[in-house]
């Protein structure tokens, strides 16, 4: 039985929004995440659909703002909720270098670089340790596993997928940084965590890993028309030409006068969550 | 034309939420407050809905936490949420006394005693300033206006439908603050605003207001049971007993394992959109 702190839990739509925290043996840190139980879990275990945030965000910011509970109780979907990088690493270079990089910037990779390769090990918390934890303390479903996420988060969703081929079997995410070897938030982030080789960034780029042959589920990705970061940081068209001259399945719905945040997502949320559902309900 | 400054707008359930400030000829300040139009406002006015947040609140957390726009576009209601106290008052004592008083604990009433009666005015401006600058830039039906709050906010939307009869056409409350004489987050509101005179409290608490014969639309109040301020803060049971005793019609549900926080109120706010739907759209 993992050790998991619990720090809060809510009655919400029928089940339980809790956030948790636990020693994480990969980060070497405390990491914090969240977990909402929806009211089928009572009988028995449920799938599990991961949330990951981007920039700027922590455990509870999607849990808070998306409107996702509601959905995931008609459902019967486990949420979870993970924080967006290691906390109190002791490294005044991660809280000086903006707000997209560092202390809530990890990017949902593993480090290579000094001084951040000892705790920025996001991919290797999310892939090998939390499931267990999960596991082990909730009524998850771990062979009925989803990703989602926004921004960096979309990022996330997009190359955990492709970088662990079966182990979701639903994808999509909302505004995700789609080449971000090609735009500064991910140029930042990988050179800064990565260091300067860049062939080495193509691992964590979707576009890369989907032209090199990668292939995902049918993906479901939602852009704002709107969205102030388009052209300069996200790049669907980038996305959508790399599915389209691989077969890789893709549906990307352009919505019009939508921007970045939360208050778009939580527009389109049900929508995810129903394609979510039916795939990791079907068979 | 009243002078609104646009602060932030964003497309929200094929609507737009947005963020505004005005001069505030009451409170002699800057006002914020949010302002939901649903897609249907496009067509043409729009029955309204004011949404009075708690404690420590400000004009976006009911709109960021609440997920009332999904509803408001369901049922085409305009959804305003004004912020809970001046602010940047220059009264250095309005922001030591604790989150539980002055800034972002404005009660929704006028302060009589210094040093916060000029400022502290919100029961006049949200009574007889934003309706006009509301109607003056957007599309809403004047005749058809209902109110909801939270806690503090709870409190607000009694008293105020109370101490203005037939202004309101629907009354809701989560988990309000139902005798705000009888307990410490109002006595020390009360004795703060209003001075020592006890027998001016009773203008502002929504027990006595009912007890002397004041009456609402049908209520509808919903109470968490796992609530940590029910017995010290809220006594929904006083309300209970003041309209039974008077005959006003109140559905009181009481939702066990629910706390006093935005998971409960997400939880349930569609009912609460529906009740209001209903009074605001008959006749």
């Amino acid at each position: 039985m993992a050790d998991v702190r619990t720090l809060e839990e809510h009655a919400s739509f029928g089940g339980v929004q809790g956030f948790h925290e636990h020693g994480s043996r990969e980060v070497g840190l405390p990491m914090r995440f969240g977990v909402y139980l929806p009211p089928q879990a009572k009988q028995g275990p449920c799938p599990l659909l991961y949330c990951l945030a981007g920039l700027t965000c922590n455990e509870q910011t999607f849990a808070i703002k998306a409107g996702a509970q509601q959905h995931a109780s008609r459902h019967g979907l486990v949420l979870v909720t993970p924080d967006t990088s290691p906390r109190e690493t002791g490294i005044p270079e991660a809280d000086a270098a903006g707000w997209d990089f560092g202390t809530a910037a990890g990017f949902y990779l593993d480090a290579t670089r000094e001084p951040y390769a000892r705790h920025w090990r996001m991919e290797s918390w999310l892939m090998k340790e939390l499931p267990d934890v999960l596991a082990s303390r909730f009524p998850v479903q771990a062979d009925r596993v989803g990703i989602l996420g926004h921004s960096m988060g979309g990022h996330g969703a997009l190359t955990l997928a492709l970088r662990y081929p079966g182990r979701f079997r639903s994808v999509s995410a909302f505004a995700p940084i789609c080449a971000p070897r090609e735009v500064p938030w991910g140029e930042k982030a990988f050179r800064g965590y990565l260091g300067d080789d860049v062939s080495a960034w193509k691992d964590h780029d979707a576009v890369a890993l989907i032209e090199r042959g990668g292939r995902l589920p049918k993906l479901l990705v939602d852009q704002g028309g709107a969205d102030q970061f388009l052209a300069s940081q996200l790049r669907p068209e980038r996305l959508e030409q790399a599915c389209r001259s691989s077969g890789q399945p893709l549906e990307l719905r352009r919505h019009e006068s939508y921007d970045h945040g939360y208050f778009f997502i939580a527009s389109f949320i049900g929508d995810h969550l129903d394609h979510h559902a039916a795939q990791l309900r079907a068979g």
